[in-house]
């Protein structure tokens, strides 16, 4: 444990950790990425991911914290702008990224798996994962991301199920292979040529797949669909959140899996 | 239609529709409040609600864009100021509010309500109409809320579902009395002593009550209510956003209703 408090924003390492938080860049160059506050960094220990270092304020943390290795103690001027959001938790940890392939998903008998095509927000993507944890979600597949999974909106949106639910960045070839070779029957959300979701079993491995809000599904997901299902739209806007729509979809198949018993 | 280009914000109307966007009390003491967004602006108007003023940016605007009555031109500079959002849509209206109360809303046959007990932030509360729309709710009921109907992050996130869904704000014990007496069943959501929502006929009419995602609902709720409902939480972090879990209740109800057919 370190002694030394850091109260300048000029400290190299205070600099490294801002520089992790604003740019994507830097995330992917050095393989780091930021996690802000007690319980998701718990999440994020859980997991096994390595903490690189950790930087502390303490006049906010809670009577328990207890600081590990490679702690840093940070002035509350130095807390506050390396901070991202209005939390008071006090604490923030560089963490070593852990990439995951199709193939360290673990084998299940039924999967229940989401699919986002090229998602753009980090915040949908982060209640995405929070929603596709309260299922019970085997994963969730990011296929062609225009954004990072290590994004602090992400992270913060997310409430840690960043660390809860596997979650895999891939192309959208090689996502269409992996759900054919396990038998996986892959549902695609779309309002043209689709029925309504609770029309569709999704007691089998199943693949909810998404597209943006803003373009919906391309042609190569609907060709490789097993089944088009789309949710009913009662309203006068036409218009639900993906992360909703998402989250409606994934407690269909809870229904259908749970609701018999 | 007024030839004048506004470019101060020191402009008296500048002013007070500042005050506005900013100022709960102010929308409370006036009954008026701002609207922003071309598409917005057109469901108010579709609602009959009454525009006092508009102000547009004639760099922003589109092309089929008519100004009104009661429309002043504002310079880049200015409309920067007041747009309250990142969009770039060039209008902002300063709109008559329409307080509805319980006894105004249309009486139907088996209606679906969505009740919702002191929630806080505006944002769910807007992310809730919209699904409420979606889901062809007919009104959202807001008891003892702690944000106004006319917070602009509400209606930046509701889409213009503010407009279109019948949105009521009053007491809990108004609420109970109307539901009463109109035989509309109260499925209250909660953790402890509760049922799979997926297990409880929402057919008949029916109200979805929401408390807050920190407190969770009153006593006075779960006394009253007619069964207590709740969504299986499968994963590790046992949450939910509460618009999101508003959606899946409203959901369940359009299968009930509609799956049949």
């Amino acid at each position: 444990m370190a002694d030394l408090l850091l109260s300048s924003p000029q400290n190299p390492r205070i600099k490294t950790l801002l520089q992790l938080e604003q740019k994507s860049s830097e995330r992917r160059r050095t393989g780091l990425f930021v996690v802000e506050g007690q319980r998701e960094l718990r999440h994020c220990l859980a997991a096994g991911l390595e903490v690189e270092s950790l930087y502390w304020c303490r006049e906010l943390v809670s009577a328990d914290f207890v600081p590990t290795p490679r702690s840093f103690e940070v002035s509350r001027g130095v807390y506050e702008k390396i901070a991202y959001r209005g939390s008071t938790e006090g604490v923030v940890a560089v963490v070593r990224e852990r990439r995951l392939s199709l193939d360290d998903l673990p084998q299940k008998e039924h999967p229940l798996i989401v699919v986002l095509e090229r998602v753009e927000k980090p915040g949908n993507l982060g209640a995405i994962l929070r929603s596709a944890d309260a299922a019970g979600a085997d994963a969730v597949v990011v296929c062609d991301p225009l954004t990072d999974l290590y994004n602090p909106n992400l992270i913060r949106s997310s409430i840690g199920a960043i660390f809860t639910v596997p979650c895999v960045a891939c192309t959208t070839d090689e996502c269409i292979a992996y759900l054919r070779r396990h038998d996986i029957r892959i549902l695609t959300a779309q309002l043209q040529d689709s029925h309504p979701y609770y029309h569709t079993d999704m007691t089998r491995g199943t693949a909810i797949v998404m597209g943006t809000e803003s373009t919906g599904l391309t042609d190569t997901w609907r060709r490789a669909a097993d089944a088009h299902i789309c949710i009913p739209m009662l309203g006068q806007l036409d218009s639900l959140n993906v992360s909703v729509s998402t989250a409606i979809l994934l407690f269909e198949a809870v229904r259908q899996r749970l609701g018999q018993e």
